[in-house]
């Protein structure tokens, strides 16, 4: 199932840059495990802005909150979840 | 050049339905027609609302702006543009 | 799955009455036939405001937005709809 | 009487591990021996939020407040409450 | 038990007037009998604006909702509901 | 002369409990010498926040300013001040 | 006493102009006699905006209101009242 | 004088199609008017909106307004102003 | 020209009583001069609120800028700035 | 191609003077920069706030991406971006 996530990043100016860099690198592996598991499909930078839209195909609301949850950015992240739904004008493909 | 979209549609309710269903066929032609160009190549409905969230693919913002115009259905939506960029952790695929 | 719904309600205030209370009727059965199934488990009158909470059961965010549409109040509604996950501090019952 | 609870929890980044894992702790004894009186019969997780939405059923607003402000999260959370009325479409069950 | 209450009424520009005078007669007749029963115990106008505060005493959330709802100017109003509670502050009188 | 006004106390999680017991305290006593002067006549707690509505009597905006801001928590409170009229459908009592 | 009023004009874009040149022409006879009378010290035009920011000078809330909802456009205004008390730092002038 | 203005335009959606023409060919005519004569120097459509950002380049605030409110558009316009001064980066050119 | 400023001051409340009182002193010496100017006319404080409306009276936009940003408060501060036109109403005075 | 942009600027009050200074000369000659590549062809104050409105002038949303974050300023900014297309009413010029 499709969910719409915005992702919208707040890490405090005064984070020490080791811990910064070391949690921007989980956060990246952990991404990329779950785009190569399928589970992460789209991902895209808002332009300017230090925040995502992204597509996530999970099997239901619990494995979206754990997948979510588990993000290394998550303590800093302000999160918008929307439930997307076939459009009845969409062609296949 | 990808664009996130949200439309919001705000059909009148007294709107005659020959009316309404006529401009609602025109809508589904235009898009599609868009899809199968490539120009329009995600859309989905947002669960419970008259509204989507659309993926855009167009050379640049004067393209966009022709193609969002010229739906038949834009006098009646509300509609939100987001440049989107290449994201770090994007993995090809 | 679990859907947490607010449903606002703007019926025109120069409704015709009988065509008001027809489209009443018809939203009673509609949910009354749902809350039977179990697929509406959960509805409250929002104390003051001619809106609701609503939680809704169903297969995946298809069959909410396929029901969500179907509401003959639908066209006079607004909606917002959130995903629920379990809490983990639930305790079974 | 039935009331509607959204808590949306705000704990510092920077919180003593311990601190934040012995609150978190109590909050979840507190909330269970609610959960067990049956004065919180319902309690679930906005999917991907650190946030809940939960129904209270207690004796009246001053009980409410007592047993809200007697959470341990609640100096750390932003709440809002909202009466529930019984709905006239609502079947017995 | 005591709610706080705020409403706007928001009557279209081009009512009829006697429809408006007959509705808000009703009205004001609705609202005193209400309060000489001691259920709208306080009423004030907030200056400037076609709107009020309002405080209401009754059993509970379905008492208050059979009030709101049965207002003569309900269906042009914006209501909005807060449940009070005892002030640790408040002196006796 | 009637104001209504809303307070909203923001406390930071980290202050000394001894200085915040201190505050409170302070704050109590004042509140409660307006009260006995009956320049503060109604208080209310908002059911789940750390926030009140209150109804002032003073004579003037100058002195609303001048007990207002002299409170013990306005360094920590949002505040919010409605002017109140008389409403021509309240009852003389 | 003084106060900040924002109003903010609505006038239907279908309006009779003959009925819409009479109720401005009345607007501004009021006005203007409110200002002789010295009860509006204030009034400018808020730039590229139907707005305007007024000071009153009256002696009570009922007064206050008694003027503003007699404002001849006052059924197609949104008003906004700030209550006004003395700045420390003014100087006497 | 340099001023930032931002225009929605609002026409309702059954405006007569020739009496909506002719207010769009006058405003463009007023439009190339001022921008022929220095006043409009720059005017963008906001992609995918009927809306514009524009640059004002006038006297003072009561030509800025003047040249604003006889915009044929003006009584389906929403207008936001913002005065701009000079940046300490801008470098000449 | 006339802009309408409103301020609302965000103190630090932990800032140091000294450092605090010395910023506030070097703001009240700072605004009377241009009070005795002629450049801040108008000076009122929101009743409640650290916060003000004022009336500036200055050449232009960067007069404007420089004035505001050189307050000794500007750091702290939340400004708003709204440029007034003349408006038709108002009688010579 | 055209973006419009809004960068307002939230630097903490109590950073380092020193670091402070050297921050904004970076960001002043990265801008400067800029400006003469011609990537950055707008730049205004917005009076009375430490913000500016910008127009950039970029191949595409991944250079606006890069360009913007790279800002010495970026961690202390909020950014909103819009997409300009051409206006029908634009002269040539």
């Amino acid at each position: 199932m499709l969910y719409h996530v915005r992702m919208d990043v707040r890490l405090p100016v005064d984070l020490d840059p080791a811990v910064r860099a070391e949690i921007i690198a989980r956060e990246k592996a952990y991404s990329q495990k779950l785009q190569r598991e399928g589970k992460w499909p789209q991902l895209w930078r808002i332009a300017g802005e230090y925040a995502n839209f992204s597509i996530l195909d999970v099997e239901d609301h619990d494995e979206l909150h754990t997948l979510l949850s588990g993000l290394p950015l998550f303590p800093y992240m302000e999160i918008k979840v929307t439930p997307l739904a076939a459009h009845p004008s969409k062609i296949a493909g």
